[in-house]
């Protein structure tokens, strides 16, 4: 599939950032539902650089267009073409690139699939390809939450070696999480996260880190099995986006420690519902969404382009020195957390499209 | 998708524990390809129950039925339909269950979303149903192996709280995953892990693990940019397998804690080829493989069921002590070990049929 | 998508004529819907061959095995796998076929296609792969039935010269077509084409002839646009039936010769809803139903395999003259009616379950 | 699959006449391919209204922006983003028929599938979505010529009761159908065409038409039984053309009148392939080309929205007489032309890359 996603909620995104501009087209918004640009473009901002000084210093506005498929602030079920110009493209920044790929980056892999690869590099492995998925995710949203009063809250929790404290995920909200730069809602921590960020910038190093994201009030019954299990479409989308090196649901890789009478969640009566006592399951059991909280969590590597010089290769094999130039993000855990968001919703809102499909007799 | 996985070379499975039969059609295998029954019953025979004393005691002799696709030993390039009969059901055990929904497993979700299950319970969450899956990665691997050489080996190298000792990615054979009950390669931490699992066998308990997995020789250039990228195949199709909670690929979490200088794989010349000298990256860059081994990690949770007496609650919620009945592994990552296998070799098949379709000017 | 077909209602269908046997999963069927074996054998009858001296003389009893998906008479939601056994295989039969390849049928094309065919010939071009889309199909009809009590009839409404009568599509019944062993409801006409069958089988040729198919009840709004309109999907159904060459919806080809004043279905209240006057348009309007009987024809060539002695080449370009061996149908349509029912039924059944997933604000 | 075709060279579209654009995003275009917005603009140009006094006198210029997926006059190999402006709406034209549906348009059915339309009626039925078909479908074109020299050219055959001369298909050209403003290369039968569009228009009425389209240089071995069988996927893309009521391919309905010793086309040497003496078939066998040029027709109805007075209902049922405003086609056939060539270099394209991902051992 390539660039699209999904299945009956689906989106397909376009653009690099040497072009003209980047977007997506959103097939399968449910028609009716209150739009517009005013509902895409808050998470676009959460998403562009220069937001802070932890960031790379390019300004991009990032404005989105809404092309078609919605009318007097309605969608009309039809397809949400969406743009978003480019500009400030400096070509200049990648001419060393050309013949030398930076480690760790899609420079070399892009060059060997496609034989042709653009003067900026990595081509769709650019940040701002995320900008469509951003856009579209915030449709998502949208939706859910009208629908179902889904809520989707992902943030910061580490940094390099920096653990946020605990996070009560029931109650966890954006506006919590916005109120530090790094997106941390421990506050703390989050000072040592951001001065470790601007010492790894000092340095023309980068670091990784990971998000958790909560999504709350999902239905029970969402995921298809056997193959589109809500946790493997949400770990395929997670790690589709870029930098990302793992994905883990509920108690993850600590889970393999435990015994299963200690790690099943016991049911037990929640007002109208049957819930779980604990909720080591993450929300989902068989693939499909138990009616808890869906908490997961990403894995982001460090940025592979830095300014400190390297020892590699070029193109031939002969052994080069490479120091990027450009502004790039020292640590993009900050940035990439409307985009674990947006695909969070795509995910969801896929798997509820689906289930409504689902006639029971 | 649903039961559906893949988009050229394509699988589509089917089968519960308790009807007639399990089985799978795989769409898209290369035509002339040499290929029989041979090909595939000995993972088939590595997957089933019954093998050890580590495992249930069910027999299940699993043998496989090519009913179409293949002629004279060769695959035609037709659909290949599979089946393997169901023997040994004993709807019995299950009674119980009927109306307690066993603590973190499918019984609950698949009421939910299907408003009616299996007398069984979780229906297509069965193990069995990994058959299907077995059988036609199988026949993936036979192409990958005859076209590009490629090597697929997963072990354990995990079980509960014992960790294998560090494994040579590049020499790690089946034959040597094989040598022990729970395969995992190296000696004297099998046989804590064996211990472990005896003894949470004799407690009526459940133990979780991880499986570790290298892919050799997988050439450059395949993973579809922007949803389809190689890792997020690969974690889409993990996290499909019944009980995984999580994946990771290359460094992982771990490397969340690198910084860039450090985590980057810088390039080297490796005879007709550019390779790096590190693989943090697990052989993906860009989400295209860059032609160095794939290596992943998959989560393992203890099973649920369980015959340890649980505190839970029926479907109407009222307060139970659950104790199931049946034979149930007390730990699936030793036999779990084919499927990791077969889903990634269904993954990277059908990437690289994928490219093969790229046409480069 | 080669052996699949359908977004939500899909059917994948695999087997030749030379294997152990053919058939089908049907993925994405209701959960709970009444369903057994009963439901399908009916129509694998009407298709199956050696109904009467019109068909070829092989016996086919063509059983069919549910071998997952259902339990106790009810649908699990969950894959529905089928199998049907191939038996009275006489590959002697096509021995000279080996380097001949019959005229205008498959053996050149999956020659060139695959680099390797069945010694049976074409393959997957066999009739016999149509018995999966008919268990699958009779699957459809049955949600389609009890859900919007859609009715789907079909008629051989021509054979060569002959054409039938006007048939009153509002009422006409699959008794009706029935009555006549060339499934043509006006009788006089129907011996006229029994006749020229009987003529053509005993001069080794064989016929061409047009079906006509009327679907009932069919609800307003179901047709996807922009690609997959309800003509667009049930064009792709019947023209992917071995030996069609043509689809026309409503007025078809002869509507392109009148006006639009006068093609043009005027509105007009019908009980509860707004039908049409006249149904020019074919029970369609923009790609959606409109709540009018949807009614389309499919044209059907004479079947290629023939007694009659031909002058063609080998696949050396040689000049040959062949005389098909083997027990041929001299005229297809009496036995692909149940076949274009079935198509119509998938097709419906998968954009109903679409329309389903459309939420309205 | 909705506003997306295609499986390996796949084509989104966007866009209705009401919203600030329409355009596609094209994935899968071999990288490498020069391409620049003049290798699309000029099946643009033969696209649009007001070329000649046929069509409806509305300007508009239509230019294409390519966004994304080109630099330096080549394929990336990435989505190529696409779009074009849209001009002149005069949403005044459409303001009676907000209560009254067109008879035989989309408003009524868009109203019953989505609970809201655009104010301009059937939306995503608008001539103008075929704009991104048609600058996708250029695309295909330049790939398909460069790769294989395939040549598709389409033509009007019939306008109304009209019927063109025999024509060349060997050797038709695009620049022959050109020479008459209605697109019909034999000369006589075009100038009766076009007094018959003329009068039709003087008459506020409209007429309908049939488009034949050859497709030479198509390979032997394209088309994917057996569902995507050449034919098939032609079906399916002509039928979701606006307007469209019928598709037949080679010998079509008249073929069904022949015997098949008559319709059957015999083999022969053709320099360094077998080739066919007679073409009945229309380059398809068995859903798969045979190297022969592929031959179908595309029926027309005439378009349903007429400035002469009909009588009709409103959405409630009421008796209404409508005389549509605005500018109309009488007939769409010469305008359609290129959107058949579009469609077929998709459907063809597509067919291409899917055959080339195929190994043959």
């Amino acid at each position: 599939m390539s660039s699209t996603l999904g299945n009956l909620f689906k989106v397909t995104t376009f653009g690099e950032s040497h072009g003209k501009g980047v977007g997506a087209i959103v097939d399968g918004c449910p028609p009716g539902l209150a739009l517009g640009e005013g509902d895409i473009q808050p998470q676009l901002d959460r998403r562009r650089p220069g937001q802070t000084h932890l960031t790379t210093d390019r300004e991009e506005t990032d404005r989105v267009t809404i092309l078609s498929g919605v009318e007097n602030g309605r969608a009309l079920g039809t397809p949400i073409g969406m743009s978003v110009a480019n500009k400030d493209q400096r070509p200049g920044d990648y001419a060393d690139m050309r013949s030398v790929p930076r480690p760790s980056h899609a420079d070399y892999t892009y060059q060997m699939k496609y034989g042709i690869r653009t003067s900026s590099g990595g081509g769709r492995s650019s940040a701002r390809e995320t900008i469509g998925r951003v856009a579209a995710g915030a449709i998502a949203e949208k939706f859910l939450h009208e629908d179902y009063g889904i809520e989707i809250v992902a943030w910061v929790s580490s940094v390099s070696t920096i653990t946020a404290d605990e996070v009560d995920e029931n109650r966890i909200t954006r506006a919590e999480v916005d109120q530090t730069a790094v997106r941390c809602p421990s506050g703390p921590k989050a000072d040592e996260m951001i001065r470790a960020i601007m010492a790894a910038k000092d340095d023309k190093d980068s670091l990784g880190g990971i998000i958790s994201c909560v999504c709350r009030h999902v239905p029970a019954g969402l995921g298809e099995p056997v193959f589109d299990k809500m946790e493997a479409c949400l770990a395929h989308a997670m790690l589709s986006i870029p930098a990302t090196k793992g994905f883990e649901i509920g108690s993850g890789f600590e889970g393999t420690r435990m015994s299963g009478s200690r790690h099943n969640d016991p049911f037990i009566k929640k007002e109208d519902r049957l819930g779980t006592v604990t909720n080591y399951s993450g929300g989902v059991q068989g693939g499909i969404s138990n009616g808890e909280p869906i908490i997961f969590r990403v894995a982001f590597k460090p940025p592979a382009t830095i300014g400190k010089s390297q020892n590699t290769a070029d193109f031939n094999g002969n052994h080069m020195v490479l120091e990027a130039k450009g502004r790039h993000d020292p640590c993009v855990v900050p940035r990439a957390v409307p985009i674990v968001e947006s695909m969070a919703a795509l995910v969801i809102a896929d798997l509820a499209l689906q289930q409504r499909a689902r006639k029971h007799y």
